[in-house]
């Protein structure tokens, strides 16, 4: 049975759909997020640093390796999240894997639809190799849309010349953007806040009106996959989107990529967000924490 | 008129009435500080350094002068409040003033009683001092209880043999601990939380049954507050502690303190938490900025 504390998650996405559904939603971006950030806990012993002139946070655990790196995608579905929202999480997890992460901003859609918040991410992982961090000593993770951003993010810097990172933690990734997932009716009843609807609208609002799904730098079930690193996913069980996780592990399998699934049994979308909180975000993180550690050469 | 910006904060106020009334105040104390702080914005280009071994905050704007510090008391009647409740609306002032801040967490009642907060705040600023921070180079400032805070904890230093800081920025203090303010009755309609026996109850829960409310380290009203550096008071116009303003600047000005009061008309207690949002709270802070960068020797 999911714990107390995880079922606030829950309560967070049902209070959004509610407030979808009538109207209510604050249209105050900075003000949503914030309420998003309250599921999770301060993590103690972490500096933040804003990074001159870039929308960007460097996050430093106390005795962290400051060699390695997290770079950090946030979720919110293109349209919401920003490094203030999941500044706490990214703490926990860069505190679990004893190393600095660096949380991004992107453009957000509408105003700024595909490619423009890949092309950050690129360029922040540019801007990350030019501080002479070494790509094998470089992670990329995030939930939801930056779970997707995680993997296609590497396949763009590919295709511009870079080196790619040592692997990456995409956790409730979100990568079918047709929403044909199997689970957006088996979870249909499951899930708090996401159905098939409002996830193809959130779609289509980030590649425009004449813009693919299948554009492989949107979707990377549509790229290729070979010769990327090791790729660590979890997902929680109740979510609609359980089939993005599954449909990306089977396409980096397929590409002869070394691929973990976890599955969080009766997790929402992004549970992690309760980590400091409730025992499944906790175990979570630590999991994420002891599978990047090797991976990065710790 | 109110802007609609710093409705925000008489909105936050009359929920936690609401919730106080109806028995649905959370009991998870980092949730409710969070509410509080989704008030303020997220100021940029400023740095957060956990202090090791210490439940401290350094808040370091780029630029600041390194020299110079704020002590930063938050508020929260002695009972809530942490130095991440109000992490964001010190970051704006410390931009203001163009200096470091340092914000502490102090035990809290009912489980630390009197002298507890005002004996951390005291061995705060030994640390200070510690550091090689000059006394003439640090003010004390914050809100409500930590507005009290902020002369209280000037009074003990000196009783211990400590120099007195440059001087003091309460907001919206709490300082008439026994609530005889003509303002518990003018403005009893116009605040949208706090009244007499609410005051009077946490003033009880601070010091304890066999405690005074005229303790001079309990209030600064019965303290001795010659020779103290200058006082800027901020204090909002609706609320029921209009009159603590007030008491606590004819008190300074009877010792011979250099003291200026501000009020902001129809503004409600530590509206100043709306920095970066509203108007009224923006100007407050630079106020704040403006007065106490002399005051530090900049």
């Amino acid at each position: 049975m999911a714990s107390k504390e995880s079922e606030a998650v829950r309560q967070h996405w049902a209070a959004g759909r509610k407030a979808v559904e009538q109207g209510t939603l604050d249209t105050d971006q900075e003000l949503t997020d914030h309420r998003w950030a309250e599921l999770t806990t301060e993590p103690p012993n972490v500096d933040y640093l804003a990074v001159p002139g870039r929308e960007a946070l460097w996050i430093v655990p106390h005795n962290a390796a400051s060699d390695r790196v997290l770079l950090c995608l946030h979720g919110g579905g293109f349209v919401g999240g920003s490094r203030y929202s999941h500044r706490k999480l990214f703490a926990h997890l860069a505190r679990a894997a004893g190393v600095r992460a660096l949380a991004i901003d992107y453009p957000l859609a509408p105003g700024h639809t595909h490619p423009a918040p890949v092309d950050a991410a690129v360029d922040a992982y540019r801007w990350l190799l030019d501080q002479d961090i070494a790509p094998e000593h470089i992670v990329f993770t995030g939930d939801s849309a930056g779970g997707g951003l995680a993997i296609t993010t590497q396949l763009r810097a590919r295709s511009l010349g870079l080196p790619l990172p040592a692997g990456a933690m995409p956790f409730s990734p979100w990568v079918d953007f047709e929403a044909i997932g199997a689970s957006y009716d088996s979870n249909r009843d499951r899930d708090a806040y996401f159905h098939r609807d409002l996830v193809r609208g959130l779609a289509w609002i980030l590649v425009g009106p004449d813009g693919s799904l299948r554009d492989p730098f949107v979707s990377p079930l549509y790229g290729d996959l070979t010769g990327l690193g090791p790729i660590y996913i979890q997902v929680g069980g109740d979510e609609v989107l359980l089939d993005d996780a599954r449909q990306l592990a089977e396409a980096a399998e397929k590409a002869g990529v070394e691929v973990r699934l976890d599955l969080f049994p009766e997790m929402q979308h992004t549970f992690q967000m309760a980590a400091g909180r409730a025992p499944e975000a906790d175990d979570a993180v630590q999991r994420m924490g002891r599978w990047v550690r090797p991976v990065l050469g710790l």
